[in-house]
């Protein structure tokens, strides 16, 4: 209810500040059986990690996760899955700036005004670094809906727009994600991403960003309507991100211009051995009244661009007195970049919980079927 | 759990289908002592009642709400308020068709293949009426923040674009809202959005429309991060409202496009007796790190075309069977348009919620201060 | 978060005061495709009902209880059920002795302290009119089981104690309970019971009494290890119902007395084709680590005796003046006995809200495997 | 949902198992500015913590506690508490009797049919090592309870039967549970528990234990009704628990033996400055209606005898043979005493969760009142 949870049945929650000795989390609600190591998570958590490359943050760390319970013998128990990330790049610094300071756009000013006082350091709970649990429990999600549900599922988010800078999503190309530092899954947009990008972090300043996710082989019937939608859900996931203000299921704002006739997705028999049909267009982001059609879940979200700026900005002090503000050192130009992963993890969780709740209100099962 | 209830602390639950003898709900957490009639809540019910305008739909219902619990002497008592309205236009119709074929752009098919059967008639309970509940529950949300805060909170949604027609934000005036057909904060749209719907109505087509809600007045402090931040919860709010598929708060996805030191909010301070600061400018909408600033909220929600439309589209029938379907008689042009008295209720209902979980964490009360 | 909603998965929330226009609820989360009629829910609420005998209070209502959504064509949709059951009892009466004097043992002072005002009339929303929702509930409950797990689960509850007067629970006749007016199960206490009874109605006194319930059939695996076990959550729906006192599982508070020798519930193995094992004894109640073992469950439940008695007790008003206060007119000698219907649906919602996490949790479902 | 949290405002979740590298937990919505330390909560658990007498196991671990976040210049932020305890006693040994075999009174064989594996080790998850997590959970609550309310709220715990030994109630002395090894409040029972249970442990058998848990300065008006009165929240807390098989609040069972005119408090009035008044007895454990009516809370957890004794008992293997197992070594012949420390913290955790909501629904907090 202090809102460090996310999720019903398959839930997680996290804990920890930027600048404290560690952060984790607890995943709960994981069927048991399942295998799980520890470079199962790690391994999404390299992909999220800052200071890969000159275009994000440089806070260097390991970010190694370890895994203290819930799982035996390298398999899930059923029992809650502890995580915890030690924090290593906690060197002293001058904390008296911040400490006294609101930076615009940030968190400062109003953690300070709900609480009556702030951990400071590094944005304390606020911090972007809250996301790496996001991603680990992500990794777990994704263990589940596999181990349940089988391969077919891919989830995979990129960054189709930095900016002024738009990459063309008709050239989406999965693979091409992992293969350069903007998480772009267009390769032609990539050399215009990392030249405007490079502009951007010179001049001390930083952009927006958009991420596309991409769900395929998503069973039909995820989603609980009236309320907890699967698009209200993956809604409330993508906006909880630090920094995402907008949010879109399919074709979002631009189905607002549309007339019904073309924003209809028509829907035809196929006579594959499935007997699922298919549909001749996918305006509605493979969500009908809330629930998953089977088709490609297509969701985004945009970012505002990163608050530190080298640029000073006007602000005021704890005491009232006004002041300006500019972060020193290396900043992170583009603090969407990192959401790619994040956002990723986010569906992935949210798909886990509501295939869960399928299971326990919709399919039928005879007594004693333990797989 | 089954995704009919909504909110934490502030809560409702809703109930009914379309076409079955009544629909209703249960407000829940509302405190005690609080003046309430019937009247509140038809008021609400009032300005969102289809069938008053010829750019809505022509369902004529009074939709007229009773009370029945949880209200004694004119006041709430802190028990669940249940609330009922009865179907009045359950004409005996032909259902044949819709219970055989799956209309696009409808729930008909993701019901038919989560549940394995559905309540075909006017859409059972993926009907718009049961938007009805959230209305009337925003008017007991709203009663609460009155009482405990004062009346200076005011929320309000406008209409600013049906398809390809946009009013200008910049003249918005809350007064001008309850004076046209369309919710329209802009007095000058008004006339183009009545020539372009009548137009869209006549061949039989439907458009989106883009609702922006503001809310001010709203106390500093409300939110929980991190997941449950106050955008989030707002996301989850809007998205859940049906034909809904893109939510923005503050510049929302405009914000991708923009610099760091163009999309800031400077911080200033005030020298008035609140002691609060003012920000020079509101990109974030009055919400920073999942906690209200004191700025006025803005919020925006992208509704889709209505999919029922005189114009017949391809789909399948029960057996797989290819087919094709098209709404008869009248129908309703444009969705969005209801769509913003319920925006206004589902923001109240939210920022009512987290009024009463601040209150729980963050208030401290001296014992024995019943006001 | 009210306080009115029951259950996770499988949920029920009930609203109304004993003397406002009706009463109701909404149960949540029931799977699609279970046959249900208003008739499988009222022949458990007439086994509930006030009035049948000289024995109970006689308030004589004939509880009919309305489904206004979530059931089509015979068979639930997966939506919300709404239930309603009107008041009819309401006879203008004379409250302005319950509206000035708080009735000691009853929740007149704490409601009013809590709230600052009440709904006094009947007792307002604390009154045992609201068990009638529970076991409307229940009735559901049941229909889940059987549908999901077979007739062979049978839930009974049975009075084994009114005050000084005790049955054997060895005789526990199943059959029994039915056929006399304290759901005794056991024959030889009844002529006891009744005329322990009818000594106490005549002075004007009443007494407590002990529920026992046994649940036969239930599968082994129900319950959520560490706080949610399968046995908090039966002592926390038991001691929800009005005037329970004291709760226990198997032995209960005898088994603090036993050495672990005598209380030990050895293992054996049956040949037969189900490969479960049996326990030679049961002082367990059929819960070990708080998840079912396969055994029969064992629970009671202690009722105090009613508080409204016709004899004059000593108390104060409203306005702080010592004063006394007694029931008029007929009185029920024990409202204990009620007590076992609603303790019975009690059980049946807890283990349906047990057996569908289960599913979620643990139970793999290949899919495209609806029932 | 998997049953590893508890509470809803004020709320924690543990993790770990007895043999993995710790165990550990989250403690949510906590106010901020409450002055907090490890040894606030170190003190409690080294009441709780085992091997401290002949009387208790031999598992020797020193529990040390440490805060991984949400305190900051020691004061809570609001943000989660993350606790962690390593475990230490984990030397090798050998588990191949425990990981083949089913002991009887525990949750071995319940968890493998539940899970399909389990971890053997130590009881893994079902051990009673979880009960650490309580006690630094109840020790936040106290801190919060002082904090808000003041320091007039007690809540001590005292033993007051072991096996066939009764402790007499009328003797409590809230100074005496912290003077001898058995948690028992009144000085003249501890000789006869010291030769009782020297006996018992010297044949290596086990006994049960009644604990009684008094709570005075508690509020008016806490609990919220129907389904989450305080008495049901405390009757949850208390079975959740190992090893507890009976609750009871106030007279409990005994009630149920009572006629109305004995079983009833009277209300009397007191011109003292509070206002409140008094009530000549106090039958009902402090609790009407569910909401605490300012009188002591008075409530009793039974305790079943360790189910580890040193007598072999005949149980089945993993593979359904028949076979026996005993426990070797040191063994806890009373589990009940450590019971004690840990029912008082879960009191305090229901007592915080209820203020909190309480502050939520009904203290009106005039805006920005923060303290």
């Amino acid at each position: 209810m202090s809102g460090n949870r996310f999720g019903t049945l398959f839930q997680y929650a996290s804990w920890g500040e930027s600048h404290g000795p560690a952060i984790g989390g607890i995943v709960d609600g994981v069927p048991p059986g399942i295998p799980l190591s520890e470079s199962d998570i790690q391994s999404f958590l390299d992909r999220r990690k800052p200071g890969q490359s000159r275009h994000t943050t440089q806070r260097r760390e390991p970010d190694t996760v370890k895994i203290l319970s819930g799982v035996f013998d390298g398999q899930t128990t059923g029992a809650p899955i502890s995580l915890i990330i030690e924090n290593q790049d906690m060197r002293s610094r001058d904390y008296s700036e911040i400490a006294e300071k609101f930076r615009p756009g940030h968190a400062d000013y109003t953690y300070q005004a709900k609480y009556g006082l702030r951990d400071y350091r590094g944005g304390g709970r606020a911090s972007a670094r809250e996301t790496a649990i996001r991603v680990a429990a992500g990794a777990i999600a994704r263990k589940i809906l596999s181990h349940e549900i089988g391969d077919r599922i891919a989830i995979r988010a990129g960054v189709i727009r930095i900016g002024a800078e738009a990459a063309d999503s008709s050239n989406w190309d999965d693979s091409e994600i992992g293969r350069n530092d903007f998480f772009c899954p267009d390769p032609q947009a990539v050399p215009r991403f990392a030249a405007y990008l490079d502009e951007i972090r010179k001049r001390g300043s930083s952009v927006g960003a958009v991420v596309e996710i991409r769900a395929r082989g998503v069973p039909v019937g995820l989603g609980a309507p009236v309320y907890d939608r699967l698009d209200a859900d993956l809604a409330k996931a993508l906006m909880s991100i630090n920094a995402v203000k907008g949010v879109e299921i399919g074709d979002g704002f631009a189905a607002a211009a549309l007339c019904g006739e073309d924003n209809a997705d028509p829907i035809r028999h196929t006579p594959d051995e499935s007997g699922a049909p298919v549909f001749d267009r996918n305006h509605a982001g493979g969500i009908l009244g809330g629930i998953s059609s089977g088709q490609e879940i297509i969701a985004r979200a945009a970012f505002k661009p990163t608050a530190s700026i080298l640029i000073p900005q006007p602000t005021i002090d704890l005491h009232g007195n006004e002041t300006e503000i500019a972060t020193k050192g290396r900043h992170d130009p583009c603090v969407g970049l990192r959401g790619a992963p994040v956002a990723e993890a986010m569906v992935a969780c949210v798909l886990t919980d509501h295939w869960l709740r399928h299971k326990a209100q919709c399919l039928c099962v005879p007594e004693g079927s333990r797989a």
